[in-house]
């Protein structure tokens, strides 16, 4: 084939593509969010990436259409999935009875948004969601379990967070009790949006709301409250005699006795009123987890109580309350600043070389060590140097060299490449230092 | 929301969607074998699912055209992928300098055919691939690694498999032997589909394409030899001089020499001359395992070895050697032929159900057991007795209940469910007895 035919390989601008070793760890971390989901209980869900656009965009407005990648397949309209939460919700509804409940799945999977690509920002990113729904009713441990296994899965990551959490009954009926329930929704819009806009801005906007200046006063004061549940929970408790806030406040309360039932590390959550999380669907108990140290990162895992999970789908009431880390996003931003402590080039922790014909001899003895740990024989058609060379240059611990008197005398060298201490010994020799050193 | 506004819920056809209990089996399955491709050295690669159609079609002819998901968004002609080997090529030809050689990444992933919806067909389905990628050339050593991992993963399945191995060249080569060098093709493509017409139809087209009577019958010969390596070689080292057709011997006699160095179990290889893969890409070593006891299923697993990986794409060269498993068909069939031993309801071993207002002591008592094993507090708002009978349709192993005397006494009754033997134990006693028991 000659140069003329050949097509520059590239791919599609916005998608991640990791190297292998960095993809290694990416694997890891994605393993250990699993394993504490499994942990509690959760079952994996794996649902399609494809599915109808009728079923996807059943609930949404105008901004998810521009972004989700639809399509026609003969006569089918089809959308590649923008999120987790519609096709569980399609999912429960469809298998409503034979589901045991409370029903706890988790689902780690890609979605896809096609929006304009931009640094940090993905058209296909892996979610890491769990879901707790209950059939009719559910309990608040549920929400407190959810608020357990974040802390579980950032303790396992070694990330340091903070997990905010607030229940939005507490900002709406304070609203309410101030005498602004048309306005509720367009102030907590505003509300929401205030570390964007500012606080000088947010005010002329609550005050174009009609809100007179005494409460945008009050408003403001309330949502920079956060700290330890017990002190804050004492302070505001009785700013207001509204319903929906002391359901709120009595929400959070029981939320709170649970989270120290479940040892859940104080120093790693917080009660903090600002927490709104804009989507309608939130009812309840919300929480938005960030890094203390990197703020700029935003949230790297955020979730809450919805009343409702299949509302378009069937009359039946499911309750839920879930997590959901975008996964993709987080590592790139832990990749890009250098916060993965080690990427290494490979996962050989001893590498076998033949010196002269004793190829089958180096497969014989990599059946022996295989057991224990990766391995990996030099077959290739190099030169000896430049197969030392090559397991010097990808980080490869150990070397054992196997030339025709090591065959013989079943005796064999075997190199530390770290410090370059070289020993003389028997294959069980070899297992042995080896093991002890790792 | 009233019933005229809800949407039938309901998935696309021909997509698998397992209940999240066999998805857990399913799990762990593609986690055996992500294990076995880890033990060998091979890396995890992850390419985007959408890739531009130019690249994803630069080498197809009109099928899979017809078959793959295609569309535009933006100006942007965009495809699913089909395959990993396409996108392989891409990654490997597009950062072909910065990767070790021998390259080996293995890729589990969902890739995406929209041909016509019949049973055990999925337009979704998951491929577990292992590649080995050589710079301008690559040892046959590489070719018996990949049917060592074959035999380790089927091994770890606890799948019986027959691998069925041949050499292209063979083949290839007895034919131009025979003197039908401007044939061939033709001549492997008809004896690569005897299984489906049948040898009498075989016959007639080796006739229509000119092969005399004795050749004829020379061709149905060869193609029937199957058995052991060291048999087989024997019988038909002398039937060609051909060169092809030794060097196809040759290599067939190397790479048995790394099968028995590498202690690949030889009870479930054979050296099977009807192995041809359609494929016009393999150009040496060829392998399609079965399961003898269903050969009904097909091809369960399948690979071998070619020339060019990344031909489109670039002008060096990259020979490989590769192992797919279809894994949703395997397990579709595994399912529906009841061959998973068990599929278990939950992955909890212990339930703890309170009685009474004991619901903080469960949730502290959790936290001890979770770290043994999974662990679940009943929390949703139901009667003691339906709990209990909960726990057993969900065939939990263990029951704990704790009422307000177990929380005094700090002793426990914990219930056997499988014998209904019931033990009063501290919590440190359960633990040992659930342990032993397990």
């Amino acid at each position: 084939m000659n140069n003329s035919s050949i097509i520059k390989p590239r791919k599609l601008s916005g998608f991640m593509e990791l190297l292998p070793n960095q993809q290694l760890i990416f694997d890891q971390m994605i393993e250990k969010i699993k394993s504490v989901y499994l942990k509690h209980a959760f079952l994996p869900l794996d649902t399609p990436v494809l599915e109808l656009s009728e079923i996807l965009l059943a609930k949404s407005g105008g901004e998810i259409d521009k972004e989700v990648y639809r399509f026609n397949k003969g006569e089918t309209d089809i959308c590649m999935r923008y999120d987790l939460t519609v096709p569980l919700a399609r999912f429960v509804a469809m298998n409503s009875e034979i589901l045991h409940y409370p029903f706890k799945r988790f689902q780690i999977g890609k979605v896809y948004r096609g929006e304009r690509a931009q640094k940090g920002r993905f058209r296909e990113f892996v979610q890491c969601d769990a879901d707790i729904i209950g059939n009719g009713e559910l309990s608040l441990v549920a929400d407190a379990e959810c608020l357990k296994m974040v802390d579980e899965v950032f303790e396992k990551l070694e990330i340091d967070i903070v997990n905010q959490i607030s229940n939005r009954n507490v900002l709406f009926g304070y609203i309410e009790g101030l005498g602004y329930k048309n306005e509720i929704k367009k102030i907590l819009t505003v509300l929401d949006k205030i570390n964007k806009i500012g606080i000088e801005n947010a005010k002329a906007e609550l005050s174009d709301l009609g809100v007179d200046q005494e409460n945008i006063e009050n408003l403001i004061d309330i949502i920079q409250k956060h700290g330890k549940f017990s002190d804050i929970l004492s302070k505001i408790e009785s700013l207001s005699s509204n319903p929906t806030f002391l359901l709120g406040i009595n929400q959070l309360k029981e939320v709170y006795q649970y989270i120290k039932s479940m040892e859940i590390n104080e120093d790693k959550i917080e009660l903090n009123l600002s927490i709104i999380r804009g989507q309608d669907y939130y009812t309840g108990t919300v929480f938005e987890a960030i890094i203390p140290q990197h703020k700029e990162f935003g949230t790297v895992c955020g979730g809450g109580r919805y009343d409702n999970l299949a509302t378009y789908f069937t009359d039946k009431k499911f309750p839920g309350v879930g997590l959901s880390i975008g996964f993709t996003r987080l590592f790139d931003l832990l990749l890009s600043n250098n916060m993965l402590t080690q990427i290494p080039t490979t996962n050989v922790t001893l590498q076998i070389i033949p010196l002269g014909d004793t190829i089958k001899e180096c497969l014989q003895l990599k059946e022996y060590f295989a057991n224990y740990f990766v391995c990996e024989v030099s077959y290739e058609e190099r030169s000896f140097k430049a197969k030392m060379k090559d397991a010097n240059k990808k980080e490869i611990p150990f070397v054992i060299v196997v030339g025709e008197d090591e065959v013989k005398t079943n005796v064999y060298s075997l190199k530390d490449m770290r410090n370059s201490i070289q020993y003389n010994l028997s294959k069980e020799d070899c297992l042995k230092t080896i093991l002890n050193s790792k």
